[in-house]
């Protein structure tokens, strides 16, 4: 058992009420804002630079909790800081370990929702096998929470397969979600929300449905691809006589360490990506993002909704653009991601600004003004995407794109708006394509010694 | 230009003959041999514990060679040790960094074959497309050489998408063969050498042509699957009108700073796997690995013969086994990797053993003992492979495996015999099935300001 190891550290488990924006995972000292989410180094990046305002060296701060947490390095000293290189030198104190990261499965909220996106993330859905019903339903709820408990602890599963063994959880975060379809199939149509109405039909659609939809969803996150696999593999088995995974795809940002600049990640179009996202020190931020303590239904208090799309990319005539092109399309400079109205990568986008002749600086179909909160009556949710490449097509273009994913307390205030406004005139949109849908229900977090969706399948 | 850097370190190249094993990177301190290398870290890991008997400390010999390289953490630092964890405190010195880890496309060997496999590593196979010609394909290796130098030193190609700025090499290393019928192709039929006749079918063999084959193949290799993206679409686009991407499979390993103790990495069967691989400190590594000075054709001298099977692992009845059927199959303990004679993981198996009934306690059929040299003739080879898993087939069961890829100057002498063996008489033919092929030439490592195949395409 390679993998078993002591879980000390979910009694420091700080939070700061259901709703509020708690720091998951807790072993990760100072968690990260999620601003910038399309990769967690941006997030890490914005967090130690307020550190290092406050005097705080972030290494420092990390063996402190560390050893707070009783742990030492197994207790998850992954401090992805400093523009994504953990190994920026802080002194004497034990510096950061990819494996070492630990996120508590336990909390208000699940736990792929706050904190960076990791390196790699696979999106799942399953579908309910026949007769299953809500008895089958809530077992297989009570095995992964089970199971993906275990993972994130560092410990090995039921019936473990060994594949993670030697290997630390790696931030490995594992979040459940429920779709439309799975309230008829477990005779709960009563307890669905009505935010999982089907979106509408977007005009710039080609939606895939073998790849949309589905009863369940998992999304699976570590900065290891060998922890991913396991943790899917074995999520897998322990659906195997109740669900069957009816899709999945396999996403990746930039690895910690691999950025050796404070330039943020990229998409694969070159562009930044996550900038000018909600950051959970704005005052609105969980209200924006979950459901409150009071909401409707009640067991979707402190819980979200999520909305995947797999975006293919067109990069064949995106290539074609010249870079000014490019960058009058989105409205950012590709090189450092800076609004075409001046300033930095952070820089607000000035939409007013005019040049010589009077014309907006920021073309009206350009990606950034359609999609501001400014042009969409505040409308914004939390973007926390990752990339995909599954190969090439027939044409010999490149299977490729953004699996985007955002968060949002109520998808009709958020994803909605802004992707119509978008699908009406976004220059960007003749080189994108949306090939696949999802919208899912995904509860608050399990309570310690209950599961996910407990409320509603015990309720 | 977020990604251009000053490369600095090909000067301080250090080469110890055209068929020596050669270290690759000059610029990653005390290059780690390639025992075990189905993960980098392995190798590292092996290359950390020889430094510490020696009382050097990696982190301190990493800094000195940096500064010896001039260009300080860009210099690349990336030293992979102790147990695959970048972040032992080391002192003073500045750490590692992913991204800073840089290779040198040139010298004796191509990058991807000493050294540690990456997290990532893409396989593309190519044909040309028709009418293109010896000269186009050699327009091709030098557009694809230039661009590969580039992008290994950190420095953006040309008509840059962009997609890896701010981001460091990573390790990157690409790598190019020829296959079979690239000869005929380019009319080159008389250059071919014999060692790519047509590998010899075995009778547990499900190969499927569409994945096998080709004229031309890469290897991209990374510790940042943004920049193993970049990579693979950068050639890919370079390739444009000359040849098309027949096939691609992406593989992973473990990721750099993933493990949190001294156990090896893992394949997706849960084994510690690249246990008794060849190391360049064996007397005759060289011999074994690279084409001699000597060697016939002319042009290969210094290159190698690469062995790639796509090898599906039937994870379904595999996980169904017992633990100890598991390693009575295998001839090793799945916990440690140690062999069932005793021992630790690298204890050398003891094929003699018996048990008190006089019985061999490594069973005639255990993979260890049929695919050991010492049942073949001393037939052996350089092990570096990865993992991939593409999601799960139409009964549920995952499409995942080994990309088992293997290095040796004479197939007919190496992969050849051990796979006849293995394919009479290996316990694991049960749970395995080659689903693919693929059997390269590739030629020694580019001259400066030359191309690889450059002795091929100009002889």
């Amino acid at each position: 058992m390679n993998l078993r190891k002591t879980r000390t550290a979910s009694a420091a488990h700080g939070t700061t009420g259901t709703t509020g924006p708690t720091t998951h995972p807790p072993t990760e000292p100072a968690a990260p804002p999620p601003g910038g989410t399309t990769d967690g180094d941006r997030a890490a990046r914005s967090g130690v630079s307020r550190r290092r305002l406050l005097g705080t060296a972030g290494a420092a701060g990390a063996a402190g909790l560390a050893v707070g947490a009783g742990g030492g390095l197994l207790a998850g000293t992954g401090d992805r800081t400093a523009s994504g290189n953990p190994d920026v030198p802080g002194g004497t104190a034990p510096l950061s370990s990819v494996g070492a990261t630990r996120l508590d499965f336990h909390g208000p909220h699940q736990p792929g929702i706050l904190g960076p996106a990791r390196a790699h993330g696979e999106l799942l859905a399953l579908d309910l096998l026949p007769g299953t019903g809500r008895g089958g339903a809530a077992a297989l709820l009570r095995r992964w929470s089970r199971a993906a408990e275990a993972m994130m602890a560092g410990e090995a599963p039921d019936a473990d397969n060994g594949v993670a063994g030697g290997t630390g959880p790696s931030g490995l975060a594992i979040t459940f979600g429920f779709g439309h379809d799975f309230f008829d199939a477990v005779g709960l149509v009563d307890a669905r929300p009505r935010a999982l109405d089907p979106l509408p039909e977007f005009s710039a659609d080609a939606l895939d449905p073998e790849r949309s939809g589905g009863h369940l969803w998992i999304q699976v996150e570590a900065d290891d691809p060998t922890v991913v696999f396991h943790a899917v593999r074995t999520l897998q088995r322990a659906a195997a006589d109740t669900a069957r995974v009816r899709h999945r795809t396999a996403g990746f940002n930039r690895a910690p360490g691999a950025a050796s600049g404070e330039s943020g990640p990229r998409n694969l179009m070159g562009q930044i990506d996550g900038t000018n996202n909600l950051r959970p020190e704005q005052e609105d931020f969980a209200d924006r993002v979950f459901v409150p303590a009071d909401g409707d239904p009640a067991w979707m208090a402190g819980g979200s909704y999520v909305v995947v799309r797999r975006i293919r990319m067109l990069l064949d005539p995106w290539e074609e653009q010249p870079l000014e092109t490019q960058e009058r399309i989105l409205g950012r400079r590709r090189a450092d991601g800076a609004p075409l109205t001046g300033g930095g990568e952070t820089t607000p986008v000035d939409l007013a600004a005019v040049d010589e002749r009077g014309r907006p600086v920021i073309p009206a179909d350009a990606h950034v003004r359609v999609s501001a909160p400014e042009s969409n009556g505040g409308a914004a949710m939390l973007r926390r995407s990752y990339s995909y490449h599954d190969g090439f097509t027939g044409d010999g273009s490149p299977d490729a794109g953004l699996l985007f994913v955002c968060w949002q307390a109520d998808p009709m205030l958020a994803f909605v708006p802004v992707q119509r406004k978008l699908d009406r005139g976004d220059a960007l949109s003749a080189f994108i394509r949306h090939e696949a849908s999802g919208l899912f229900a995904v509860p608050g977090g399990a309570e310690p010694g209950g599961y996910v969706g407990q409320r509603l399948l015990e309720g």
